[in-house]
């Protein structure tokens, strides 16, 4: 039976609805592309790389911010992020040791792109977050390379047609466009593991309405955080409730909620991607990054010491052309104000899409077994999904959730 | 009857031991003391002091931090705490117009108690944070002037031997330790309001192990903040099942859900001070207050843009003694490691015992009638633990929560 | 004979050219307000108000943005600013302990001005800096009332249209005029001592071309920092070479270069403000205030460990109207690019203008005899013209200086 | 004839004594290796590693800290060090699109150290900074490789012993120690420009007395900034005073002033790089890193839009020892007090030693025609010196400099 998405088994999450897809690529203009590595018994990773618009980024420009839940981490690109408020590039995500490839391989793209870049145009910021997937993974073995990367950027490139309102539904295309919708163990998501369970990559999406306009709101959590019992599915402390696998572990497992798989989970991190339409400034972007951290509460995140846990949020809604010349020495720039109240819409629908988006990859990701014959379990979710219904279904108001 | 905490409702919150009072005093040698301004019609505000010791603080700080999950607030003496990670002085909560004064009555205080301050020694930086009690107070009446500081502070001071292990049950002094550890609409608590009911103090604490010891962190919030819809109790959204008051509105009151209240629920704010006798230094306790804004994440707190959400964090684990002298030039200091799995347990501390103060100021606080005739409401313990027993009670495993 | 600014004496600083006055109030619209409170032997302090522009500030709110370079300080305000990155009152300067009276009066000040605030309107965000006079001033007497900083508002109200281009020049209105240009022993900067000279207030400004128009770049400087034997006066390290005072030292008098005044200097602090009218974003304001601290490095500031040196910057080049009601949702900003070359332009008027001001203080301030009898010397401006020329006069390219 | 330093033309720069080499190898325990790139007519580059110690700096770890001046930079590997305040391998110093190379350099450096590294520990934060060196170098060539950061990290460590007091003399061992002293067109530093000519790596340091013992503060610039108008030699603004290269322009050449390099100098960056084996904290380290940033106004750097100023600061002081048991839970540090009066010290140190380490870049480096025919001149020390004895030379004060 193919994995449903939390939402499919009738748990809601929050209140605000979702986008069409109920993904990242809801923004309009976002893309995703996945490269994922599986080889052998210990190749379990890959790259994810997320585009904030279908044009040039390096000559387009947008808004953009972090914030560093737990700095853990070795996440590249914030201090210019930090310095200029704008993201220039494709955002990646792949495993702590392959960050060095990725920016490698998100550099060539962009020299591709950009034959003046080094020339007549100084330098490039590209940003590249990571998860340590070493528990599913032979991470010293450097098997992402900077092709990975760049086929990623390609991959999402071409996916971005795909993904709009009108585009053409015959089964290759549906197909392709499927493959940048995919969850689980997926591209970065390959090898991660979260609250004791196969994690991975998640996404989710609000909608909300401002000045007569609809914006959107979309997530994409690359998630490999979290202990067992401490997971959280939309108000029902399941992490308490499901104590093993589903399946039971086959002899020769590492045993479920051993030292491994438990001690992996206080050591994971979480990168969490916002992007929106609503047009913000870098600024107003941290504030928002800063709501998807207390999404992540909400699951049950405790941000633990070894925990990289980072946001990155940006908005397609402005666009900052790079200038070489003195010609365009003015931006005009249309802004929400930070106290119209739609802000606090988007701040909710910042924490509702990050939630869900981490339990949808926790609720897609399938069984994975990888190095040294360890076996990440899919979380039993028919169980949890039980749950879930038996306290809130049918016990409480019908606006209940 | 009188009103219950949470926990003495059968609700728990979290996984972890409470302390002695399951208050911030129970972290050794902090005291709280509290002067409240209840006048007339609209006067309905206060002051409360947070002591981090019973000796001179100019002269023997401790480290300390803060974490600005919202920066909508006039806190004061942040830029020196986080220059030199130290605190010096009392922390002091009031209303947002009486900032001013009480960080005049915190100087005269330490005036009168360092003859020697501003002389030989030059300065003392003092921390004074805020909540907006408008909705039910005469905040522009300026009510809090610099002796209510001075008398909250002295207050503090003569309750902490109250709260040592051995200190003497006559009821005169029972009934002063009661006065130190009360919660709702008391001291700076007074006129706030929390998600739609009336909020104010509340307190909590933790217990964790490490190398044989057992440490505290305590927590004290000023709860000014949350919509009523957004709350949830321990895993339970109870915001979106108990819509009105208890007793049923009165006639002539501000109707309840009102844009009044609603809207106040998203200027409102929150100051959570967290205090832990666990050695740590001022980088360690920012990742703790950090973990505080996760708490609050829990209960439903969405940091909505008019609301400053502020966490002051410090550590009685050390001392720092001041020196006009260049005699003592060295700091031997023995401090937690980061990665002490103890660290995880005291993030896991932070975040719990800010859940349930925040809800202890909801459970505790009496329904008040303020400036204009506004009522806040006490939240409807009875029927929100009901609520809670009938989702949670029986259903699940012993161990759920 | 009355003392000159550094200018008048043929000293160049910089290259940029300054404005009509070389004062902060150059930039159109700004506003400055000193009272001074000298009173006996030992009061030596004051109040000095800046207002952004000319209205209503609550209701139009400018951007801004802080920089602290040692954050041994007691300003407040800055956690609002640095989430908003918004101006809405007053920027208030006065002695440590002073910094509540003067919060408390420029609240008072307010709440007269906007009925509304603390009812419909919830709360304001004042900025107040700081540094310590007690060398000089009996600090510990809580001179500064709130009163004070109410009448240096309102002197800065009352001199703007003093300031403007065609204002009239009848001999009241002059004076009133040259009121508000003061520096040295003025307003806040009445008992302040500085490279172990009298010092104070200090302003300055600069003019630069951007797309066919003229922006302004003005600062004013508290200065109350600095060893004798660090001060640089344009290029010229003149602690070096002017070692006592010029008049001599009074028998009785505090020695000069003893541990007393040079302590001071260790301890003292600087407070900076720039203004600027080119329209900059709050994140923009922040890198023209990293550059402020260049300029105290070029006049030998070390930012000793006790001294608070803070820097405050905004722009009237922009206006944010508040609004209560949704209305108004959307913000249309222009604003410089940051790769703009007049950026560079500006950032070195931050430069030169902080230099430049620093030197004001020290050399229009004259000798101040305070508390206990200390004498804080008058820079002996004389001399130290004459070391500057004897180097740098003649000697070079005529296009040196 | 050979360059000469800064100081061995009689420029003395600041007051405090300098170490035994002047540079950042005085702090015990450093050492220095760069790999050279230099091939045809446009290959100009190379990586410059630095190493905080001779042991194995995964398992022990020292303080460290960064500050951030102008963040138009790709830094690598803050995010971490912001949070645990350590530093836990090498730095490496690069050209800008170099860093992803560099950065895996030295991964596959400390997987070959740290064979369970990524195993039972998970993961390790590197460090990488970076300038452009596009102006004489074919940055687009990608020609920094992996191994090339290998290697600078094994010269480093094997000039270590040879840094040593008692380290042998024989002449290879001379050489090799001369290698890792070098400055200007070495390592990383080949293709960098600073002031209009050519600039690269220069170092500096400073002894400083505490408590009956002796410390030191070393730095290392990598200087690719500033425009040939503003750079000041020790209080001589030579940059007005010296306008043409010292050999007049060869026919061909990029003309000198021109656009090019003065861009160039508008774009350019610097990365400092300080030590100190006074035992400091994290937060410690970033107050000095700050001070850096005042070193570098004093030679005439503005921060210009385009540069990435960053400064990168740790400390020898003091080891934190890797743990993958919690068997030691505890950290016994024993600090300088920040009101020590040796932390001004330290601070002018910090301040004096980059002042000088640009100054040694730039005396240093010899002319370097690259890319496209551009020339980089040698700045023209003999007359810059000349100049400075002019006006300071017996003018003065003898104590004057």
């Amino acid at each position: 039976m193919p994995r449903r998405r939390v939402r499919e088994w009738g748990i809601r999450v929050g209140t605000l609805p979702p986008g069409r897809f109920n993904h990242l690529v809801d923004v309009p203009g976002v893309s995703v592309g996945h490269v994922t590595l599986w080889e052998g018994d210990a190749v379990r990773t890959g790259v994810t790389a997320i585009l904030p618009h279908g044009g040039n980024w390096f000559r387009e420009k947008v808004p953009a911010a972090a914030f560093v839940l737990n700095g853990f981490g070795k996440t590249v690109g914030l201090v210019q992020v930090k310095e200029l408020g704008l993201l220039e590039g494709p955002i990646l995500l792949t495993n702590t040791f392959g960050v060095a490839a990725a920016l490698e391989g998100a550099l060539r793209y962009m020299l591709a792109e950009n034959p003046d870049l080094g020339e007549a145009w100084g330098s490039i910021n590209l940003v590249v977050a990571e998860c340590n997937d070493s528990w599913l993974h032979d991470m010293r073995g450097l098997h992402v390379r900077p092709e990975h990367a760049m086929a990623a950027i390609a991959k999402a490139r071409a996916a971005l047609p795909l993904l709009a309102d009108d585009a053409p539904l015959e089964p290759g295309a549906a197909a392709r466009r499927a493959e940048a919708l995919q969850e689980g163990a997926v591209g970065a998501g390959t090898g991660m593991v979260a609250f004791g369970w196969k994690g991975g990559i998640g996404s989710a999406s609000r909608r909300i309405a401002a000045g007569g306009q609809t914006f959107h709101v979309g997530v994409l959590a690359l998630c490999n955080f979290g202990r067992r019992e401490d997971l959280i599915v939309s108000g029902v402390p399941v992490g308490r409730l499901v104590h093993g696998p589903d399946d039971g572990a086959r002899e020769g497992d590492a045993p479920i909620g051993s030292a491994g798989v438990e001690a992996d989970g206080e050591r994971g991190s979480v990168i969490v991607v916002v992007a929106t339409d609503a047009p913000l400034l870098s600024r107003q972007l941290r504030r928002v990054a800063k709501r998807a951290a207390l999404g992540l509460a909400r699951v049950g995140g405790y941000a633990y010491h070894g925990s990289g846990d980072i946001v990155l949020a940006f908005s397609t809604g402005l666009r900052v052309a790079a200038s070489p010349s003195s010609e365009a020495s003015w931006l005009s720039l249309t802004v929400w104000r930070d106290d119209d109240p739609a802000m606090n819409a988007l701040f909710r629908a910042a924490v509702e899409a990050t939630e869900e988006a981490v339990l949808n990859a926790l609720f897609v990701a399938e069984t994975v077994t990888g190095k040294g014959g360890r076996v990440a379990h899919a979380l039993p979710a028919e169980r949890v999904a039980a749950y879930w219904h038996a306290l809130f279904g049918g016990k409480a108001d019908p606006d209940l959730v």
